[in-house]
């Protein structure tokens, strides 16, 4: 047992007060978990689109003062009542989306779709009781995803924990719990390229760069990468892709320029903007016969995707994935093994780090299209 | 050798002189095979939706004089330069798209869509020379789908012939040239329902209900049809249908009726009547998280399939198929032998028998939407 389980652990936390405000590192109190849930001490956090997203609450109900942040790793501190497969001490990384193992999603081989713990962007209280465990004067203050991770401690529902090797530098595998996991196993869990294959990724931010990683691990031949943002170009070979694509340079659709590089099409391509015309284009680049087209980027709810059903019909496939189809407790480690067996190289995702005082650096940095990752320390 | 070898064959064939014009009986001469062709005896032949649709020839470039038909069973009379794996009195089924087995579509395990002997409804001739291999008083009648089995003897390329277990009844193996594979291997190939699942099925033609034969054969719980002709209901019971929904008896899209009936979706669902309204159900009734939908129906040109996005994103797949993702020469022999064992219960769908001079009767039964396959048998 630990010396705080079971009190109030006041600490630091990144505190957003107001949509599109600097966050404000401030003392807060963090209550001990209760049933099925784990309190963790998170040892380093990295930002992730879906923060600042939510951070700047455009285009859907803001929930404010709130604690975000879901990308981190951290270490056990306590448990709640009814949590028998972690131990203080142990090494987690919390994940917006969790695993019951006993719904019929988690009792499918083919879902990850948890129902109780499924991604609940609304939710800024636990499942438990409906509260909050952080709170600042007595003043409740809102949970994120789940997660919270801009925190020096955050209470997390034990489904969306998963154990990781000790031996694993949580200052890298930090990143595994979010972006980089959600494209690597669009790639590898659903497009599933063949070795020597092309494949097609469109949009190369920190998720189709994942997905390109995929590939590379996959052993495709060819990697062609699609964006609009030249500057993506130099820093993308480093992740395998081996050819490029801005549409703003042809006057034809993107899928007939990627149809005349691959006599007819590419076998497999993943989507990774979240644009329904990306999309659309992305499914209209598979080669018939045998093509697949995985979609991860997010839609807007007005989004609608279009096409000539023929091209269904002449043996395309279109697929979406949610988190890489990686159910995370059962799966995750794994994810972490191929980083610690060096197949999955982590690393160059992270092109920033801060210490956790300097949290809004790392917001300006994404919000300038700067790098990939920026990792926060919790420790200065 | 057989003694017509080399010779031209005069004989019996139903010829369609004029779009929607009965067929008539004439005397054409068919020519010898050239290399890689084979001519065959046509021993029964059946009347499918696509013979019908090309007969009427509305909206799209008629041809004619033609001989149609391609659903059939025959025998090997002689074979032409370069045909190796056939001998005389070898049973075959002739079917309407081929396996070259070298190209890339045929290479791949994923593909049947041959790049030689692919489909085309446009071509009234042979691939080796462009001309026809049938001709009355010396004027040539246009070829259909490299078949034309609406006559006594016709030519086909070698890579469109199935040769077949000898024991196998022709009047029954004959339906399996065309749309009851169709049907079947949708199922089994391409939506692979597991033993126990919940199965959809879009339109209860002879196509739909051989999809509902392979999910019978599948193991699948529950198969609910949906038409909107109600008598289509009875004759579905004994395909394994076990539930039916008609969408004119309900005031809301189909797809929330089967989300009710199936606790969110069905497992699988394959739709088979081409119009893209149903396509768009056929998808938005599967599952969230596993739900697999596939394509069958041939849409108009003009049709468009449009969604929301988020309906891919939350795990759920859209896949086309075309002749069942069978390979004909590799993949059908093995379906003429599950109907030798049983598995397959192939009488149940030859609802009607006529000779071959009476070939018009069949036209009228499929115009009036009597039965679901008419076998027509070359011996009076």
């Amino acid at each position: 047992m630990s010396i705080t389980a079971g009190r109030v652990i006041p600490c630091k936390a990144a505190v957003a007060w107001e949509a599109g405000k600097p966050l404000v590192i401030e003392q807060v109190e963090v209550a001990p978990p209760k049933a099925m849930e784990v309190r963790i001490k998170i040892k380093y956090t990295s930002l992730c689109h879906t923060d600042l997203y939510y951070w700047e609450a455009k285009g859907h109900t803001p929930l404010f003062p709130r604690i975000f942040g879901h990308e981190a790793a951290g270490i056990v501190e306590s448990m709640g009542e009814g949590v028998t497969d972690l131990q203080v001490g142990d090494h987690v990384l919390p994940v917006f989306t969790g695993e019951c193992k006993e719904c019929a999603h988690c009792k499918s081989e083919e879902s990850n779709m948890c129902d109780l713990l499924r991604i609940n962007t609304d939710r800024g209280v636990m499942l438990n009781d409906g509260k909050s465990r952080f709170s600042i004067n007595g003043n409740p203050i809102n949970h994120f995803l789940g997660t919270s991770t801009f925190s020096e401690y955050t209470v997390v529902h034990v489904g969306c924990l998963v154990k990781i090797d000790p031996l694993a530098p949580l200052d890298k595998a930090c990143i595994l719990s979010c972006g980089i996991s959600t494209g690597l196993g669009a790639t590898l869990n659903v497009a599933k390229p063949k070795k020597g294959s092309t494949v097609a990724i469109f949009g190369l931010g920190a998720v189709g760069l994942s997905a390109a990683e995929g590939a590379r691990i996959a052993g495709a031949a060819r990697i062609i990468g699609v964006d609009m943002n030249p500057k993506r170009f130099e820093e993308a070979r480093r992740f395998g892709i081996t050819e490029f694509v801005n549409p703003k340079d042809h006057n034809k659709p993107v899928q007939e320029v990627i149809a005349e590089m691959t006599n007819g099409g590419v076998d497999r391509s993943v989507e990774c903007t979240g644009n329904a015309n990306v999309m659309i284009s992305a499914f209209e680049s598979v080669h018939d016969g045998w093509g697949v087209a995985v979609l991860v980027g997010v839609p807007s709810k007005d989004a609608v995707f279009m096409t000539k059903p023929i091209n269904f019909l002449n043996e395309r496939t279109l697929k979406g994935t949610f988190f890489g189809n990686y159910k995370p407790r059962t799966d995750l480690p794994s994810v972490v093994d191929m980083y610690m067996r060096k197949e999955l190289e982590v690393e160059k995702f992270i092109t920033h780090r801060v210490t956790f005082s300097e949290i809004n650096k790392a917001f300006d940095y994404m919000i300038k299209g700067e790098g990939l990752r920026c990792v926060i320390s919790m420790e200065e």
